[in-house]
């Protein structure tokens, strides 16, 4: 699988050493452990014995005496060796001297599961700080505090106070913010009939985090998809990092909550009020290769169908059913997640045809008719399967009327294994199809209630086929330009990245108006100069198709009177004077600085109106060109450059490199927080940034 | 509930009389009656006594004896009275022999259980109609063929011949145009713990359809929610006057599919291109007040809801939870599906303050933290309930860690009935929850197992109250214009209808163009007139800004050779002549006409990208004001024109009144399959029609 995990950059040997005991303990100490049923201190040692974990267990509680039928200490000092986690529950004012003692017993690691820390305010805070302080004097690791632990059920360990039984054995990996969405999710995918590899619920986040955790999730053998519960991301570019190199081994799902709160912040470009702080989010799953679920049901669903199924060669999907209705729905499903309903090839058309009723429907979906058998169900899937034009295969089995849904199954089942490409199953009913469902659970071929979640899981497979598919990104050449933006102006700055600007002078006067405007040629644009005004337009700041001398001197007069007419009144520098360019097109080019992920671009539909259009895409940190022209097909305006009817094609190369170098720029200056473009004026041949605007950090 | 039905037009008593054996039948004859087990005839015969349907049954086989203890009858012409409804299992080519018997027996209503009819080619299609002819012939109603029959849980009545036991009685009625569909979506009822009122299948539709049946869900006082699953429409008009009456008393909700079959058809405007055939059933189903939803779990999660909740006054939620995850992810959905995360009321915060521990979060959604009882689960939701900002509240309950989820349950429970709010509950996970699923059940509150789906319920009831507070349409002004199109051009037309139209000349030479220009004054637009090109920017076929008679000759000429080029040779009118207009905002406004359900108007942004930026909103038959409104709302190029930064605002009332005018127009004339007015130049006062292109049917 790759390379050896000390290669990462964003993970380190020593680090990994420090968190193993949270998965893989030598020997377990529960710091609080009690003899009522009541108490979480009671839950959490029971849970310990009963998950069958083979190391050694010790109790600390108040009393001495026995638990389980193993010694009660009331002196952590007093445990025998082994002993490398503990389980701490103690009152939260006890928590740090805890975690000084486990220090003083050579016990690096620490599942904090009270609560009462920095969730209820100032005085938690404080008290959850100090727990932090004490920890890394003394290179203790923290897991929580208000968290419930780990789970691995194949080692099997389990630090929870949950009900018992654990979670089955199974292969998705689950990282959780919320403890009880992770208790919830337990039981859920009990009824569901799934399992789970390992667990880890995170709490507070007072030191280890997220990105901490993945890697405990990705070396270990036993997990093959890893799913995660976001509510916000602890650092935004090392976790993209750690996802980033993961993912290419095993894929990750992430529910990303929270964007309620987001609310809308105060922007200094349409670039800044067009990125929605999940924006970035989306930006920075999508280069880090984690597919984002849109509910908890769908994550599962994705994460069943990564576990089991080979991955498809493409998004070809061949329907098997025996009822038009759920065919019809699963193939609308298909569209509906970009997938393809295939064309059968001839000789599946031929095969059909001989092994179904004339009435039955050959073409896709596949209808059987309702008299449709277990070895018909075989048989069609068979030849489905060999059609070099079907990638996948959607299974649809309502109550059969003339035969039992189980023998379907396993006629089905025996089917599935011996091909390489992924067949999921639609088991539509509830007490009819309840012995069919277990027949397909003990062959892991994944089932769904209804046809459109099993298109949603297909689709899920085939895009995470084209990431691995995706090519590594082509090396940009190494733009750079001035290391130091002071003194230079927005285009100097742009312009020094090898950006072409269209020149643009500030003219103090109407005779330096004039001056200058004769030089550059006619047609002119002549902009309002002030430092008080952010949008020019909005105040009637830009006059346009000035034509000559005379119709200049005129425009500036118009514009100085309407300019100092406005309460208060801005301070002004002058006007700027600029050629104008009346061919190509306009299209904009931005980034905004997020504070998590860095540099997000933008491109998309300009002018005045971008806000409303809303035709833009985003993409996250320095860009290659392959990014870039991802970000461009993206969109209306991205499609428009290679022309549309009477709008004749310009140079899309152009916008892709004014992309690549703008990202860079941004890279190179962490001062810069906005810059726009805007309009960036595309030719037929090369590209011209008209309107350049940069907002510094603190300005 | 409103009118008597017989108001309807688009049903009669008579009618109705006709169709009522399929549910309330005095006695049914089962004809092709069978003791043999895997026969469809022993299911049936089972079904209907095991129903514990209360009229009399009949059975009519091939050998007479008993069945199930009632007499065995060879000859239909036996039956004893009472009996109105035969449920037919004979085989197919016997079918029409079998309906002439009912009709000799005085059966007017027959279920034809039996395939192999049209869905199986042109001879099983013949069949059918051999069968609908016989049926006309004398008078008798046919239910299918090749469907499963109906249910009436509370009647009771069973015809189908599924697998016992019947649905549990509910209030949800359910329309299905697949019978597999039906039958998996029963089973899977059973399993959900949700049941049904009436069921009807319709098979082929030979005769009765689903605007024939709805009637009979909606005059059932044990229905009151409408479910519909529809591949098609049979009477598209008649279906949403159907439709609109009974939606004003009764919520129906629709699960459309078939998208994929649509295909792309050829379209002579824009508007044609953008309107894929599925547009017009989302308008359809909008003008009819009908719910469609994207996935069969959607619609009976809102059918639950719409079945046992009140219906909220307005779209602001509170959320109670226990946990904070979980609260986040309902605060997320609530945003998605447009509903409002409340701020709670002063003195709601007061209260809860009182009530819940420091640590508890009391703004919305309110964490009660694990810790939360059931009694602090009933005062806070009774303290929710009471806030005059929250219009319903969604109660979320994972595995209470510290009490039994069903204890909760019942305390909630006793909160809900109280008031005439809608309160819906998440109760996640399974065995833990398993109790507290039956609990909330018995009280006919309802449950889902994650906040979204939750979240989409109380969306649902939303609309359903927005959509019943809607007030009637205001009666639009008596526009009327020429009744003929003959000899009439489009410019001509459309002003017939009170449509300003910039005046548009066809001038057959240089000189005639001139003289045109001269008298319009410049600028002017020249067009190609041709009826061979129809896009004619396409080609460079519009010169534009053309500023006196100099540069009209020239661009004349210019015009002539580029077209003269083109291949084939075009056949050439002369040129159209139009002053330019060169203020104001431009919008398209189209109209297609759909072969279902008749003219959908479109409205947008204009200009030659409009396929490009889709911008546009659709909506169905001759509009009202409010509806054009409505239309413009939903778009960025009908918010534009109150004015957008330094875009001046326009005349918004011109645009709704050439929608409304438009309309009538294409009301009066069936003719006419496309308009498209593009670009109708939106003044400061008034609107312009500056290109009209009509399309007549069969051109």
């Amino acid at each position: 699988m790759g390379r050896p995990y000390f290669f990462y950059l964003w993970f380190n040997p020593l680090m990994e050493k420090a968190l193993s005991p949270f998965f893989q303990p030598k020997g377990v100490v529960v710091i609080g452990a009690s003899a009522s049923p009541e108490k979480l201190g009671y839950g959490v040692a029971r849970n310990l014995i009963e998950s069958g974990y083979t190391g050694t267990v010790h109790f600390v509680g108040q009393k001495s005496g026995e638990l389980f039928g193993y010694p009660l200490y009331t002196n952590l000092q007093d445990v025998p060796d082994p002993v490398d986690l503990a389980i701490l529950i103690v009152p939260t004012q006890a928590t740090p001297q805890s975690i000084e003692d486990c220090a003083k017993r050579g016990i690096k690691a620490a599942i904090i599961v009270s609560a009462g820390f920095r969730e209820i305010g100032a005085e938690g805070a404080a008290l959850e700080q100090q727990c932090v302080e004490v920890a890394r004097a003394h290179d203790v690791r923290l897991l929580g505090p208000n968290c419930i632990g780990t789970i691995d059920t194949h080692l099997p360990l389990n630090t929870t106070f949950l009900q018992p039984p654990m979670p089955a054995p199974g292969h998705i990996g689950f990282i959780s913010h919320s403890g009880a969405f992770a208790a919830a999710i337990i039981d859920w995918a009990r009824g569901q009939g799934f399992g789970f590899s390992r667990i880890a619920s995170l709490g507070n986040q007072a030191d280890v985090n997220e990105t901490d955790v993945l890697p405990m999730l990705a070396k270990d053998d036993a997990t093959k998809v890893i799913t995660m519960y976001m509510e916000s991301v602890s650092d935004g570019r090392r976790f993209i990092q750690a996802a980033s190199e993961i993912s290419k081994n095993k894929p990750i799902i992430a529910l990303k909550v929270g964007r309620f709160e987001a609310g809308q912040k105060a922007a200094a470009s349409h670039t800044g009020a067009l990125a929605a702080s999940d924006t970035a989010f989306n930006a920075a799953f999508e280069k880090a290769g984690v597919l984002r679920a849109e509910t908890a049901e769908q994550m599962f669903d994705w994460a069943r169908a990564l576990e089991n199924c080979p991955l498809p060669k493409g998004s070809r999907v061949g329907i098997l059913t025996n009822a038009g209705g759920p065919g019809v729905i699963a193939a609308d499903s298909l569209e509906h997640h970009g997938l393809v309903l295939t064309q059968l090839s001839d000789s599946t058309l031929k095969h059909l045809s001989a092994t179904l009723p004339s009435a039955a429907n050959i073409h896709n979906p596949v209808d059987m008719l309702a008299s449709a058998s277990p070895e018909q169900y075989a048989a069609c899937l068979k030849i489905l399967l060999q059609d070099k034009n079907v990638d996948s295969v959607i299974v649809i089995l309502p109550p059969p009327p003339m035969f039992k849904a189980e023998e379907v199954a396993k006629a089905v089942n025996e089917v599935i294994g011996h091909w390489d490409k992924p067949v999921v199953v639609t088991l539509m009913g509830s007490t009819l199809v309840e012995e069919a469902v277990k027949t397909f659970a003990s062959s892991k071929v994944v089932t769904y209630p209804f046809p459109e979640r099993a298109a949603s899981a297909l689709a899920a497979l085939v895009r995470r086929e084209k990431f691995l598919d995706r090519r590594p990104p082509t090396e940009g050449q190494a733009v750079s330009g001035h290391r130091s933006a002071v003194g230079l102006s927005p285009d100097e700055l742009i312009a020094s990245y090898g950006i072409p600007t269209a020149p643009i002078k500030l003219a103090r006067n109407e005779d330096e108006a004039v001056a200058i405007a004769d030089k550059l040629g006619y047609p002119i644009v002549m902009k309002i100069a002030s430092p008080d005004i952010l949008h020019k337009s909005n105040v009637g700041g830009v006059l346009m198709n000035i034509q000559d001398a005379a119709s200049l001197r005129n425009s500036h007069a118009q514009l100085m009177e309407r300019i100092n007419k406005l309460i208060p009144p801005p301070r002004i520098d002058g006007v700027h004077i600029q050629r104008q360019i009346n061919e190509g097109q306009e299209v904009i080019v931005g980034m905004v600085r997020d504070p998590q992920f860095g540099p997000l671009m933008m491109f998309g539909s300009g002018g005045v109106e971008v806000e409303g259009l809303k035709d833009v895409a985003f993409c996250l940190g320095t860009l290659n060109q392959a990014e870039a022209e991802s970000m461009m097909r993206k969109t209306w305006a991205g499609k428009k450059l290679k022309g549309f009817r009477s709008i004749p094609p310009v140079d899309e190369g152009a916008v892709r490199d004014v992309l690549v170098r703008l990202s860079r720029l941004a890279a190179e200056h962490e001062e810069i927080e906005e810059i726009e473009i805007n309009p960036l004026c595309v030719l037929a041949k090369g590209a011209l940034a008209v309107d350049v605007r940069i907002k510094f950090k603190g300005a």
